[in-house]
């Protein structure tokens, strides 16, 4: 039997506001938000939900077709499930069908889902009718902490992640924690990876408490979790409502992923989710950053137990070939002597950003993660 | 022989200065733009040039290779030429293209070509990487006068135009007119008619001047001409800057629009031009006004005999089904007591923005195209 959320309770809800030079809006935090959801999403004339097939079978009985069943003008579609089709081909089905629904200036997209759908239905409302409301009713982990915040919409090419896209920002975020109910294991650990470096970019005693909870985390205990979800979100408004479009202090939030995005490019997307890619991403900066005496040994020996204790990957196979991870960063035999900008720590809890970390600096960092052949 | 433009001579040039909430940019207008276009572009590190394939064969020789010459960092694509091309699937091959030319945040687009060009490298600006520059060299009088200025960018969908887009403004809007020497009659007076529009909504003077000016307009005297290009820009920057984003007075450019989308899309964009189709709008809406007694007679006779002077349309033939382009506009048996907003004229020369006009008065204009069967 498979486990179910209960999204029709009314409990506390926690409120975060993210204010920025162009939009004022806020993250809803609670278990059972499908009445205050339903309550906000009735003011318009035409709503358009987008969610994926497995989503879809999971949470149509709970709170698709109760939406519905209250807003007969709400309409649904569900695309393929996974990164994959985080595509042109997908967005323009999602395009075809908002149009022949009728959805006009005044409609508005709803992305029930993970950053996948969050993307494209957000990258759709900010580019149907040269832009429309939408909002995120993110149901994993990683999107209520990251995806569906701050406005980042887009879809891939065949050659970079993210490579088209939009800001426009939802005019809400629901936070339903009983979302995470349902959301499987492995992935609940993968989000737990940007929470984790929330806490080692801003915050040394959120990190201490991501630590020292880690029992009732793997548990989903249900304050600690909310505390999580809570926190994360706060962390992320306070960087986003200092720079929006990611002009200086917010590529912090990019902590660990330069080589994480390189490591998930280099195995196409198949073998690490993306908290999982990060994690490795982010221990190869700060196994660099010990070995250059910035940190202690002690923040990397706490990290390598925090993800090992969360299914987390520590180390890349032998046979990797770090030349090829260092192409897919931008680098190749033209720019062999280019420097990336870098996001680095100079403890836990702080992060800096714009540090030039050279060619072979990187190749060192990447060759110390792998497995010992 | 076909005609030859030249780019490279160094003359007046007019400026006009594009002023919104969000942007402000320069459109220059000259002969022999190809330095000053050359001088602007020089600062990027990389550049990519879209155009179409008719122009590419018409201008490779005289513009594009000049200008790649001396910045070899600009590299250029030639799309299909034609409205029927300005869908996703063309705006994928552009989006692959600035990819694999390594175009990045710090790139600019260049965007050599009619509206259908300037439409589309502007959306693909808008939205790679979140956004870069673009340059628009328009090379009709249409895009010189219309498209190219005011940030509105886009693509269609299989059911209606520009339903996709983003409001992205250009850095600078170049309007080199020696590309007129080449454009075809056709073309020419097509985009006649938005001139004239600008007179007829915005500016009786400026109307009178087109009128008394149309044998020179027709031999496309330079002086004349000139005028015409630097007006019609100096009057959209006007509404523009009021009103950037459409919220009100910009609606008056749409003026012959609402019965001209439709018979564009009636027709599926075979049969008429743009301004072709919107001379057949401007004539229903003046028609009708006439009938209303809210203008002279003189003046629907006025432009009856601008519109064959410049070759236009004045009538639709008798088996066009006025039902069916009714549904284009949005209406429908579901809709049947609906209203559009329309833009009407108090007088030649001044628009009025939000009159309701109901599906039967709308009936009547177009019936009132149609010539006797």
């Amino acid at each position: 039997m498979k486990p179910r959320a209960n999204h029709n309770r009314s409990l506390l809800q926690h409120r975060v506001q993210i204010k920025t030079d162009t939009s004022a809006y806020p993250i809803i935090i609670g278990e059972g938000l499908l009445e205050a959801c339903r309550d906000m999403l009735k003011s318009y004339p035409r709503l358009f939900l987008v969610t994926n097939d497995t989503l879809f079978d999971l949470y149509h009985e709970g709170f698709i077709e109760p939406l519905e069943n209250e807003i007969p003008y709400l309409s649904h579609m569900a695309i393929p499930d996974g990164e994959k089709y985080k595509n042109i081909e997908t967005l323009n089905t999602i395009y075809e069908q908002m149009s022949s629904q009728g959805l006009g200036r005044d409609g508005c997209v709803v992305a029930l889902g993970g950053g996948v759908v969050g993307d494209m239905a957000g990258f759709a409302a900010a580019t149907f009718m040269r832009g429309i409301d939408y909002v995120q009713i993110p149901t994993t982990l990683l999107a209520m902490v990251d995806s569906s915040i701050g406005g980042k919409t887009g879809i891939n090419l065949s050659k970079g992640k993210n490579m088209v896209g939009s800001f426009h920002h939802p005019k809400t975020v629901f936070c339903d924690l009983s979302f995470l109910n349902t959301l499987p294991k492995r992935e609940f650990f993968a989000g737990m990876m940007e929470v984790i470096k929330y806490g080692l970019i801003l915050d040394a005693d959120f990190y201490r408490f991501i630590s020292e909870n880690r029992e009732k985390i793997a548990h989903r205990d249900r304050a600690v979790v909310t505390h999580l979800v809570y926190r994360s979100c706060r962390l992320k408004a306070q960087v986003v409502g200092r720079d929006e479009k990611e002009g200086g202090v917010r590529a912090i939030l990019n902590f660990g992923h330069t080589v994480g995005h390189a490591i998930e490019s280099y195995t196409n997307y198949r073998t690490y989710l993306h908290g999982e890619a990060v994690a490795l991403g982010s221990l190869a900066v700060i196994r660099h950053l010990v070995a250059q005496k910035v940190l202690d040994n002690h923040v990397l020996e706490d990290l390598v137990g925090m993800l090992d204790f969360f299914g987390l990957p520590t180390s890349l196979p032998a046979d990797v070939d770090a030349d090829v991870i260092l192409t897919h960063m931008g680098y190749d035999k033209k720019r062999a002597s280019g420097v990336l900008k870098w996001i680095t720590l100079d403890r836990a809890g702080s992060a800096v950003w714009g540090e030039s970390v050279g060619m072979e600096a990187i190749r060192d960092m990447l060759r110390g993660l792998q497995k010992r052949g």
